[in-house]
């Protein structure tokens, strides 16, 4: 019984009004794996590199205790490359440069030993080859989180809409929610993207929190308000493997679980923003995860009696 | 013991995406002492109006329990009037037209039998006649709670800021907050404005909620996802009529009633965009109100143990 994660290991280089980075270790899968990790000890990565991509990064996985088998490393190619420039309100951003380098023809080959995976995270990459993931895995997992972008829905909206089928819980933002659903209102979005697949439906908003939506029920989550928001990038991606690494650690899925994944993945992504990079998140205790939840708790509770 | 609500009574005409309203009542003071009179039986308002405005309106507040005795009707003058158009998102609108009227030499009185006055609730006014409520009650009132808006940010601001000093809450929006601190962010925006005179500083968020600080504490309030937002007009006048409301009826001030205060606040203004003007919030029952109050507790409630 494991936890697989599927998505890019990469190099970034990011601006922000604060500083900007030389190129730096990042990717969906580095940063969701990681999040992960603090939760659930079996975390495994299906993930492609280039030569270029540093042993002791990959050290760094498996000082997580997350397996790297299924990291391919390519010889003679290049690590996929992402940079961009974030604006004032940090929360729109230019992309600089794309390099797909090793991720162009990127085959997801699943180790025999992966065979085991009970929760499976697919992280924002193309939904043909999330698809490939699941198809290869002889035993559908118990759970299928799915992240995505509007990048998939301007250009490969069919294969997206054919990999949204397979999955349980679909993890997008306010915007992409609304692109998808052609819906203006959220609660609109939100009942017509559940009728695509999905059980579950989580819309990331940012410095706003979340929404969760299953059935008829919904329920919001804060973000934590911070001073400071230093970088962004993996924000998403460490919010989704904090909340797929908390129910893969609690072994139950319902809805009020998942209301604490958010929670647990919500309080993972507030560290991810205060450094660039993944310097905080490869560095947390427990008790600082366990203080910063509690924040979370402090933050949104109330008591009403009706 | 009373609660005073001081604002404009008004008639606005409105446009939005699903239909346009001819002259219908509003205003400040009519938001809030409706949302008020739900909570609380001894709300009084101070406002003015002109010979245009309907007998069967002033009825209305006084079904409410509402005292008009304040409410001062000028003889061959008009009532205020605002004409705006919402875009499509809801939250931007365009003025169409603002005629001042009865609002130009406003001098609000206030009638011997208001001097009771323990809750003072400011509604969106020139921050002058705002303050001007203050000097005139012979007892500072136990608490006071300040709306204002961007408009007297840019052109009054001192005297915004010395009416500021005066009061216990101030409730403004996320960019009203930027603008009045210079600070990008609302959580440095909120230490700012905690040292300009209130003690709690609640900023709305609209269709994300609202953030509650208070020294070095913070609360974030949902806000209800609604499929259809109808006309947003007067909801934040709503919401502190509510919040207000509540905290008169627990009257005692803390953080936590503040918490709690916020969530009733939240649960009428979540009914006032529901319809044009204030048709819905007039027509409330308690069962209703707290079946709302309700749907918040399980829109924000979870579970964690740490």
């Amino acid at each position: 019984m494991s936890l697989l994660v599927i998505g890019t290991v990469a190099f970034d280089a990011i601006e922000t009004p604060f500083g900007k980075t030389d190129k730096i270790v990042g990717g969906a899968a580095t940063y969701a794996s990681l999040a992960a990790s603090y939760f659930y000890n079996n975390v495994k990565i299906v993930a492609v590199v280039g030569d270029d991509f540093p042993q002791s990064e990959i050290a760094d996985f498996e000082n997580h205790n997350i397996n790297t088998e299924g990291l391919q490393i390519k010889e003679g190619e290049k690590s996929f490359f992402w940079s961009g420039r974030y604006h004032n309100d940090m929360n729109s951003r230019d992309t600089l440069a794309t390099e797909l380098n090793v991720l162009a023809d990127f085959d997801p080959i699943i180790p025999e030993a992966y065979q085991d995976c009970e929760y499976l995270m697919l992280g924002n990459l193309t939904p043909q080859v999330q698809q490939t993931v699941i198809k290869r895995l002889k035993n559908r997992p118990k759970l299928i989180v799915m992240d995505t972008m509007n990048f998939w829905m301007d250009i490969a909206l069919d294969d997206l809409l054919e990999t949204i089928k397979m999955v349980d819980v679909l993890t997008i933002n306010d915007a992409e929610a609304r692109q998808l659903s052609g819906e203006y209102s959220l609660v609109k979005a939100a009942r017509k993207i559940l009728t695509m697949g999905p059980q579950y439906l989580i819309i990331k908003k940012g410095e706003h929190g979340a929404l969760l939506f299953h059935e008829d029920k919904v329920f919001s989550a804060p973000a934590l308000p911070l001073a400071e928001v230093f970088d962004p990038t993996g924000a998403g991606d460490t919010f989704a493997g904090g909340f797929i690494g908390y129910l893969a650690k609690v072994g139950s899925i319902n809805f009020n679980n998942m209301k604490n994944a958010i929670i647990f993945g919500s309080a993972l992504a507030s560290f991810c923003v205060e450094k660039f990079g993944t310097e905080k998140i490869k560095n947390l205790t427990q008790e600082e995860v366990s203080a910063r939840v509690k924040e979370f708790v402090n933050l949104a509770q109330f008591e009403i009696e009706l």
